[in-house]
């Protein structure tokens, strides 16, 4: 066992390989944890700092680098989170197994839900999809695809829309997805108690759900 | 006439109060460039320190403080700058008179070549619509509004769509603006010489405001 890897750990109580790997998965989740914290004070991931990201997660400086090479492959750690979490939603939408008729709004409600419990993931990813460094927003946009992809192949199971290709699904998820992603971000930055402006930023989100799908029974190949 | 307002000046040479206004603008516009050109650099806006940005826009690090209370009143500024690049692009295409039936394609000809050849401040609009500081992201989502507000009043001088109400058309508007960013952002960042994944990308983003449209057109308020 190569304790001289961990040089700033005291040695004198030897550890087993399965707590010591447990205790290195756990320092990776609050370096990652660490990063999402400080990006949900408002902070973009270009302009954090490893000593931040470090403190934030209460390890020393040194320790980052046992996981990550650098801020990018963190970056890229945090888009993987994402779209985890993304797919986890996908599931659970399955899971319910809900009536095609009241499919938006249930799906909108199971969706803010999801939004405001993994409110850290969804600032980085709302956040970082658009600005900051280029590595990070391509493989968000992966992931986005990834996503919509699946949704596609979902919709097309379910014969929500008979007539559409696979690739025009893909299209009308992608606008979908970037609808979605779009809106967590406006529901995030609402100040708390704000229940009449976040209706009306639902309902706002729900019609143009339903305007896409209205486009969508339209649609001629 | 008080010099001493500009103690890095040397005082030797009297300026007339013109020529002072028109150098202080001038710096100013400087320091927007400067700071526009940091984040086509791929850098987050949150992440650009004042002294950079004075370095880039080549004056010393007071003189931004002439200009700026802080780095927040310049976002502010690179949000208006922003705004008003948005509402020219509306100035424009209002002039062409574009014939109904080519609307969609013309429109997207037209919005494209106007972001490529203002790319730096559409890359400043997409990156920090959805991250970076919550003062920046706000202004700017006051911006997409107004922007799509405008868009709406006219569509319905044109009366494209007769039966939506103007709220509706606010809505659908402000999906069209969401998409219209979120396509300008993918745009610019495809490497250069890419013309098939160009035109893909361009198919993909006319579809979905054709899909959008459609939509439109079934609406029943």
């Amino acid at each position: 066992v190569p304790i001289s890897k961990t040089p700033l750990k005291s040695a004198d109580s030897p550890e087993s390989p399965e707590k010591r790997d447990e205790r290195k998965l756990r320092t990776r989740a609050h370096l990652i944890q660490g990063a999402l914290t400080l990006i949900g004070q408002g902070r973009g991931f270009t302009s954090l700092s490893l000593r931040e990201i470090t403190r934030e997660a209460g390890v020393v400086p040194a320790a980052f680098y046992r996981h990550f090479r650098d801020l990018d492959e963190l970056g890229l750690a945090l888009v993987e989170e994402g779209g985890m979490t993304l797919r986890r939603l996908l599931r659970e939408v399955r899971r319910d197994r809900i009536a095609p008729k009241a499919m938006l709004e249930t799906s909108v409600e199971l969706y803010l839900r999801y939004v405001k419990s993994q409110r850290l993931v969804f600032a980085f990813i709302a956040g970082e999809r658009g600005g900051g460094a280029p590595v990070i927003r391509n493989a968000i946009r992966l992931e986005e695809l990834h996503f919509a992809s699946e949704m596609a192949y979902d919709l097309s199971a379910m014969r929500t829309l008979p007539d559409l290709s696979i690739g025009t699904l893909k299209m009308l998820c992608g606008l979908m997805v970037a609808t979605m992603l779009n809106a967590a971000s406006e529901i995030l930055d609402l100040p708390e108690n704000q229940p009449r402006r976040e209706a009306e930023l639902i309902q706002n989100f729900v019609r143009q759900l339903r305007l896409i799908f209205l486009g969508a029974t339209l649609w001629r190949e």
